[in-house]
């Protein structure tokens, strides 16, 4: 039997096991939601590094019109970044055949804690069914796991992780009921349905990034299925 | 306007400031309802202590007929402990006037990483209006600290958070409608409402616990308002 769990918090992951897993990161506000939009619009590849200046010196070794250096602080761009992380900058005309080399806190962070993991894909609503497809297809555990906000749970992954555990329920009949946390992001799934707009909007982070000018950013990334990578 | 806000995982405490707080730790089974229990039938004292041997050579500081040790690891009693962490076996005519030294794993891990605190208080449903007193009556942000299992979410202590959130909404109404954590928390709140038996039967450890012959245990936890410290 498949076992699937969820983490709400990646400080989680120092207790679990990866070996053989399935790792789903959940960062929909919005590391998740840009590297989702640059895969799908054509870029070549995609590296995060945690730190702004190992990620320029690691731009170095690529020729310059061939990279892109992409991320965020506190939601601004950093400086000397080409792209901030905002999905809607990753159009395809800005990314195709591009390396984008990437650096946020919360998810590339996530993404370090990781590496042991025998498989790991970007979940968000954007990619909602193609994740769901990925899963049910993978013989072994599946661990999806909340990028949160600086350490603390996060309502809009949480919320994403109830709707991919809702799509898994009756591949997984037994998995998506044992959990304490599968149960409570479900209950998430059941309060919001497909209301991710208001998910989003109703969340801590989504109201920050509203604050300093980013709700077209929600709207993007409130898309189900956009993409299908 | 006072603060409110509900970590459901120990770790985030690391990001979120203490100073001048009152914190209400939260193990429902069983630490946070073992220690209430033992408070309310006149204990002298409860002393937390991570590591059994550590414990045993504080208890010498006492005179024997003085002191208890009290404890588990995995739902056990620890070798040459008085007591487990049963809250059934805290009766008045074992505890009166004994100071009790007490090894839990979450429970008190999660004392240890509070010490900061202005105030720090023990939250479970054997207590639950007399902790939203304290709350009312307190003049600065409260925190609501879910111990958890072995570092990750359970449904009971956040339903626990939940419930307490709930009785606080008209005292701190703003306070109880911001933070991700609080809306999932009163989200449980809202599933459960009060069949607190039954979010014990269905969580991971309560089903643990029923699983070693402990389902008494369950029962003992879920009587709401039981005592009044």
């Amino acid at each position: 039997m498949n076992n699937l769990e969820t983490l709400f918090i990646p400080e989680e992951i120092k207790n679990t096991e990866l070996a053989g897993k399935l790792v789903v990161i959940i960062d929909v506000l919005r590391a998740s939601s840009t590297v989702v939009t640059a895969l799908a619009n054509g870029c070549s590849g995609f590296i995060p590094i945690l730190s702004p200046d190992q990620a320029k010196k690691k731009a170095q070794q690529f020729k310059k019109e061939r990279v892109l250096l992409g991320g965020e602080r506190e939601g601004i761009k950093i400086e000397g970044f080409d792209l901030g992380n905002s999905p809607r900058e990753y159009k395809r005309e800005a990314v195709k055949d591009r390396t984008i080399i990437f650096s946020t806190t919360n998810g590339v962070k996530t993404l370090e804690m990781v590496k042991d993991a025998h498989r790991i894909i970007i979940g968000s609503f954007l990619n909602l069914q193609a994740v769901c497809n990925y899963c049910t297809n993978y013989r072994g555990g599946i661990l999806l796991i909340c990028a949160g906000k600086e350490g603390k749970f996060s309502l809009e992954d949480a919320a994403c992780a109830g709707m991919i555990i809702n799509s898994l329920k009756d591949v997984f009949p037994v998995a998506c009921q044992q959990a304490d946390a599968d149960l409570t992001a479900r209950l998430l799934y059941e309060k919001f349905g497909n209301n991710i707009l208001e998910i989003l909007q109703t969340s801590q982070h989504g109201r920050y990034l509203e604050s300093i000018g980013l709700e077209k950013d929600l709207k993007f990334c409130s898309q189900l299925d956009f993409f299908h990578i």
